[in-house]
């Protein structure tokens, strides 16, 4: 991480370049009906090593900063999520979720295997392709005015659960990533861990949590209460990552128990103003890590990767859109489901990320996997436009408040 | 800087423990009638290199973090002083503000020579001396109901004033700390280039800022406008440094231009969600940078820091009390606007904390200004107390809101 020294006056002119890159491009992406993550992430390949040079995501203090980014994104995520429903959501969600994790990931890691990638790197690339964002797809149905209808109420709640299993998923990958080997017992050890700390975390948060809330209350009843939330995020992040789990998976279940709680309205205003600043720096800092020549079809040594995206892409679009169609039962569009299932977003670049900084990726894979994320992502918003169709003109940002904003903007 | 690497989840566990130190000992001064800042200083000193050594504020990430602190707390201080009010302000407060500034600088700067202190080092010493908290004043004169009183109008109207006079000497310190010889010249061009940035950054954006505004509005109507706002603070902080002026004269000039505007409601909501989290991780870095243990009287050893302390702390209270006598004219209660004057607070710790960074002081000289600053600004509350009358118990928090809150709780 240590790439030189970053001092004050520089790092302001750092966050600035990023902040109006995310802002400018972000509003670009969304003047041609995309998602402002997509925006984000052109930004930080044009402010990065790809184009300007501008943004160096290997300074500390800007990947530091961008990693609370994250934290703060998965705090929101869990906010939004109603542990209940998330826990008696319908078979149909569930098996969507499942099929859409189990095929996606299967068809990658067979793929990746032909293609001759080793055991480690393909096993993180498969865990790549296993994502759904939440963020992406709740945006897209709620732009298009469908997300409270079944196809809508299914595809969320899929990918809420998707959104757990991912986590999970990506806990496990990252405890194998870290020096666990690849035996059937460090995978058992660490699923074990992701699931005991997720499980420990909301039996105890549960007990606990109203109690010192309680507390809080009457010590500091004059207090922003988005500070202790905060407070609570780092901390289980923090012991999420003492228990050999992934930091995010503690944010996310900091989330999770806030949800529905007295203070949740002034924890999510206090969020969306910390995420408007913090989560575009992460998505421009993972653009800026691409080095998007290795996409360039007249270099002839870029053919691999492009090989291995192009690959990459058809298990990642067949994996889910087929995830649609598995709850045979269900009498509405499966089609809508399985589109609705196709971006990989913030969760997959996740993934690519921690490949690419545990050194198990290559810039070839780096590229290939991002390729996938940045060709899903883009894809979905479109076909589910035609799929769906829309009545008059899309509803405009303004009308929609608060976290909701938060993720679907983001 | 570079002390040693940062990784997420340590970053992580460190904010948590900086944020829950800042706030249960901020609580517990409160309780005990105290401002905020005081137990975020205190906080600091527990978690710091006097005691518990686990906030180390050399380490690069949360050095920038605690600088981004600096940047909002002075953006948010510019963001509700009104520049007409400030260019209008009556001769009573100009007064004050002047003869505040002057006599402690002076006082100091004997004090410093007479004690063998050496040319630069007392320059920055009697530098700190010239600080008054509007941060502090305004939260005292406002807890105890006398901010719309004459006396409290005139020292709230002298503690601006003083800022800016404060901002500008810290910007020629600083010119004068970066290598720039102590000459009359270089004196006169780095006052010149301080004053020249606020004026021109002032005429500038009265002119444009309107304009960038409406343009803003147009594209991004449904946008934050906290992440404009901060967006401005960060590039006129970067262009100030640029100018070889203070990042910070650049942050509070941008809230200055924004102040009054149609965002502003929205500005301070935002910032003060920010400030909560940003500025008190500023205080506790500036708390975790003193070594206590220099104070300690049973060490002989530590004699020349408490008796340069003494004298530094006598300076400060003679020079700051006699302002409020300066406007003969003035009826009132002269005391209460010299008692007023006193707290360095956040201002003060910026000058101690350059002058360290600098490598100006010695761990002697750091101490004792930081022992001047901890002093006054626990001197000040009680005191103005005994002076005013209070009108039964204090009022909670929990009536303040957005700024004011936030400038006065921290």
């Amino acid at each position: 991480m240590e790439s030189g020294h970053l001092d004050a006056p520089r790092f302001f002119g750092i966050l600035a370049v990023i902040l109006l890159g995310a802002k400018v491009f972000g509003l670009l992406a969304r003047r041609i009906g995309q998602p402002a993550i997509l925006g984000e992430l052109i930004a930080g390949i044009v402010l990065g090593r790809s184009a300007l040079g501008w943004v160096d995501p290997r300074l500390e203090g800007l990947h530091l900063l961008s990693e609370l980014g994250v934290l703060i994104l998965l705090f929101a995520i869990g906010l939004e999520t109603n542990l209940g429903q998330l826990l008696r959501v319908g078979g149909t969600s569930a098996t969507v979720a499942a099929v859409g994790v189990a095929l996606p990931f299967a068809l990658g890691f067979v793929a990746c295997r032909l293609m001759g990638v080793a055991h480690l790197p393909a096993l993180v690339v498969s865990a790549s392709l296993t994502a759904t964002s939440v963020g992406i797809t709740a945006r897209v149905f709620a732009e298009l005015g469908h997300l409270q209808e079944p196809e809508g109420r299914i595809v969320l709640g899929a990918a809420v659960l998707d959104d757990v299993l991912g986590l999970v998923i990506l806990t496990v990958v990252f405890g194998v990533v870290n020096g666990n080997t690849l035996s059937a017992a460090s995978l058992a050890r660490t699923s074990g861990l992701a699931f005991g700390f997720l499980i420990a975390a909301i039996v105890l948060g549960t007990l606990l949590i109203p109690m010192v809330w309680k507390g809080i209350r009457k010590l500091d009843p004059a207090g922003a209460s988005v500070l202790w939330a905060l407070l609570l995020a780092l901390t289980l992040a923090w012991v999420a990552s003492a228990c050999g789990s992934a930091p995010i998976l503690g944010a996310f279940v900091a989330g999770l128990l806030l949800h529905g709680s007295e203070e949740a309205e002034g924890i999510e205003r206090g969020i969306t103003d910390l995420g408007h600043l913090f989560v575009p720096i992460f998505f421009v800092c993972v653009g800026a890590a691409v080095d998007v020549r290795v996409f360039d079809p007249s270099q002839r040594a870029n053919w691999p990767t492009l090989a291995i995206g192009a690959t990459l892409i058809v298990a990642a679009i067949l994996g889910k859109f087929a995830s649609g169609y598995a709850p045979w039962w269900f009498k509405g569009r499966k089609a809508v489901i399985g589109v609705g299932m196709i971006p990989r977003g913030e969760v997959g670049l996740i993934f690519a990320e921690m490949g690419d900084r545990g050194k198990i990726f290559d810039s070839k894979l780096f590229g290939a996997v991002t390729l996938m994320v940045v060709v899903t992502t883009f894809l979905a918003p479109p076909v589910l436009r035609r799929l769906l169709v829309t009545r008059g003109p899309l509803p405009s940002g303004g009308d929609r408040e608060g976290i909701d904003e938060l993720v679907t903007e983001i």
